[in-house]
């Protein structure tokens, strides 16, 4: 398993009048924990598109909300890589309030489409080869 | 089961550098679903934050992204209320393309809250007795 | 001058915990009027992307906040293209609400991008002469 | 005059199908740059809410779109305090990208509303007293 953490500061336009973010504004959240998580691991995912030709969609997302975020509150966000990617690469998400309360968990799947033919693909072996030191 | 269908069009906005609707922007349609369904059996949600003092924040989401949707897209939600409310609302949204795909799958659960207290509450006896005659 | 009217029903999502539509979303409203008004004219945006190979990005933007615009508001889009297109094409836009108040306007700016080349270029002909007809 | 400088990496879902930051994404650039530029001066603008109820909604927004903004870009934003506050707030935005190009320019002009009557008031005495040293 690959574990990383980042800090995220809720922005005013987050939240809706309700006072709490947006329930769907946790996606952004989410798309940052994992792309620092592989840049961290030398996978700059923007390289993958520009470079490699292969872009990662979102085929799956399911998230407890379990207690508000709002406005200026300083977010830690944990973000796992739970397997060796396959025919998917799925991650799952934690984010933690200042005061260190759990407020939402989320998995969010996604798999490798070719940009060329915009047909999916298996995980390509460099993106494997990276991670597999944090797999067993 | 009580079901309403209702039509958005996807904005420039909404889309990302991939050419798809965000992930996380589908969370806005499921939105504009629930709040027609409920306006289509006489539910306002406006007045029942600013007339009745509860607000539904989601406490569980989960998405099936199966097809993109693109920009310019009429996109057609059907949103389905698929049991009577109890401690939680549930509704599943499907979301059909103009050559009637299905692209989007859904199921997104609320809660009630006391906007008094911000305490959780069971759904009020109103929005039973409005919803009862749909489900046996 | 082309005038165009379309309608938008404000989102819970587009709302920040003021209870106002946040600043930066009228940007979607301007947008979606832009899109209709040239619709309506004939010309699809989406197809001058696909099949014409022309976007034409924002260059200039400037916006007056009147009154707020609340959530469930049903807001009237009035979107005026106050002069036969050039170096740039130029909308004017005004958002009222339902008591017919003028809450919101704005001037944006866009210019002609040739996708092939990513060069700036002057509005092509075939828009020139689709809206010639409401100038003079 | 008041300077400050913060930092902001583009996110996925800012972007659209142009491959650029929506136009309209660029409000939650201003917005952070504003906020943090009022923190490093130990205003924090959550608290004037929270516990001054003032709260500051946006009356005037012009920007200028000179180069566009790219997925990942680590942007640079420079906010500007341009003169003592009064009836409004006068900030002045310029953000840079990496290759430290001025890429976009804007001023946001807000006012400060008493959230009691909600009616507008002039600059509370305790945000200008703090600001006036870095002016004249």
């Amino acid at each position: 398993m690959y574990i990383h953490n980042t800090q995220i500061r809720v922005r005013y336009g987050e939240t809706d009048k309700m006072g709490y973010v947006y329930y769907g504004n946790y996606t952004e959240y989410y798309e940052v924990g994992r792309v620092e998580a592989l840049r961290s691991v030398g996978l700059e995912y923007k390289s993958l598109e520009d470079k490699k030709g292969i872009m990662m969609p979102v085929i799956r997302l399911s998230v407890d909300y379990i207690r508000p975020a709002y406005y200026d509150d300083l977010l830690t966000i944990i973000t796992k890589i739970v397997r060796l990617p396959d025919q998917e690469i799925n991650f799952e998400t934690e984010i933690f309030n200042e005061k260190n309360k759990l407020i939402n968990k989320a998995k969010v799947d996604l798999c490798c489409v070719d940009m060329q033919t915009m047909k999916r693909v298996t995980t390509p072996p460099f993106i494997i080869s990276v991670l597999k030191p944090y797999f067993g």
